[in-house]
């Protein structure tokens, strides 16, 4: 039986950045852990890891009979299919509590902060255990991500102060432009196929039975969007069908501006009016403001299935 | 909108005296906070406030519309009936994860240690706010009642040194003769009415479906109980009957002899043959060394149940 850390289905960089971090941390105090990934890397995930010189997690997607250490999310959908079957030994979370529910005693480290990462440095703190410099790199970056270069309404002064600290550690002396060219990247949309941009940032929810998928794609500059708009909506009606899912969303989230607009395929025509006071028209609807799926999106929505 | 801090229902002293300690840190750091309970003190509870002299929390069973801290579980069958109702804004708690969730992000610190009571005090010194003699008093002794003054496998070192860090802050210099004399207490059963008696640290289980009450008693001497076995094992009968259980069980620790008698009624009668590898006979199976209802009686049931 080995310790595996591991973040949520179709990873993004705080889960990966946390899962190499987090297992660092694990066997550094005498608890041997190995990061691993449930899925590939984002183009951004990848400009990260290469930035500072460090290795993907490895790609497993079987736990049963193993430890399991789960970073970023505590929902049954985003968790290994065989999870039933593996003993969760901890939690470090920063979304609402989930439906995963143990048999035995665990840790869990959930925090309402705007990232994993920072809650995994309080970690490091509480075990006293140094951060190497390329390793306060990634986090710093997941942070950066996760908050949106501390745009976003989850946002936290602990990150904030948490990136100051990494910056320091990892001897960076500009992190916002860091934090700019990992947009940057992340921004790069041409040629990259339609369903692979659906599923670049996508997580699906239980709400109250009925199932709600969510995608964000957050870039520099909306206009990126303006040529394949259409196809991204026939492939999230595709989705909706193929998932048997209620509910398909696509926030494409504009960072200098400062909003999203959603691309809505639901069994419910109201629902944004009912979630956001906004109405859906030809499937699309501008959210002033709106950058966080974890805050601004996904409570509203609950909201609405409750 | 206020914020309660509220243990499980039948509240032992790990509930009573964390909701205390917790509410108490949480006003220090600027978060106005009530504690509460769920339902009426234990004379083991009742003695330690005394000693202690501090004051009951608020009896308070309704808590829709306010934020909730809760403590000591993660479970809907032990929190308040309308917890739905409410805003989960925390849970410290040191068993398995339950099935509570909640809409939004929330704080969890859960640890499998021995007692909630040595999680509030890594708050504590998280928040590096000082903690009062007399409340320092009661967490101790939450901590010596879930540990069994450090005799039960869930006892850990952390537990150990958080007593003896409590201990010196509340000015105890025999701790271990304040648990015996508190163990005293609770081993006083004579002229109690029988259901008090299955009642003073009762939980009930959602496992896979179906409902279980565990129940337990700890004493210094299980002959306390020889005059009234029948009549507790006619009462969990009934209890039975009344909640519409699948399983009653009563614990009766000796804690001198360090292991348990179970009184069971179940409607699988090879429950604990399978669980715990021996057979319940005439109602009734001794179970060398086993203390702890959390660790050494719930999980191997929920193997038998999944």
């Amino acid at each position: 039986m080995s310790m595996y850390v591991v973040g949520h289905k179709i990873p993004d960089s705080d889960s990966i950045c946390g899962a190499i971090a987090l297992a660092y941390l694990k066997n550094q105090i005498g608890e041997a852990a190995i990061p691993a990934r449930l899925g590939e890397l984002s183009p951004e995930t990848a400009f990260i890891l290469d930035k500072f010189g460090l290795e993907s997690p490895e790609f497993k997607t079987s736990y049963a009979g193993e430890e399991v250490y789960i970073v970023d999310h505590s929902e049954l959908t985003q968790a290994p299919d065989d999870i039933a079957e593996a003993t969760i030994v901890g939690i470090v979370d920063h979304h609402k509590l989930g439906d995963l529910t143990t048999s035995t005693p665990l840790e869990c480290w959930i925090r309402p902060v705007g990232c994993s990462n920072t809650i995994i440095k309080m970690m490091y703190d509480f075990y006293q255990v140094e951060i190497p410099q390329n390793i306060a790199g990634i986090m710093l970056c997941a942070i950066l991500s996760d908050t949106v270069i501390f745009k976003s309404p989850t946002c936290t002064t602990a990150d904030i102060k948490c990136v100051e600290a990494l910056a320091e550690i990892a001897g960076i002396e500009d992190f916002k432009a860091l934090g700019m060219e990992m947009f940057k990247v992340k921004s790069a949309v041409e040629g990259t196929p339609v369903r692979d941009l659906v599923m670049r940032d996508f997580k699906d929810f239980n709400m109250n039975g009925e199932l709600v998928g969510i995608g964000q794609l957050e870039v520099i500059d909306l206009s990126v969007f303006d040529d394949i708009k259409e196809e991204l909506e026939a492939d999230i009606a595709v989705m909706k069908v193929e998932g048997n899912r209620h509910t398909m969303i696509l926030l494409l989230t504009d960072i200098m501006k400062e909003g999203s607009e959603l691309l809505v395929i639901s069994d419910n025509e109201e629902l944004t009016a009912k979630a956001y006071g906004k109405v859906t028209e030809n499937g699309r609807v501008w959210l002033d403001g709106v950058l966080s799926r974890k805050k601004q999106i996904v409570p509203q929505l609950q909201e609405v299935f409750a």
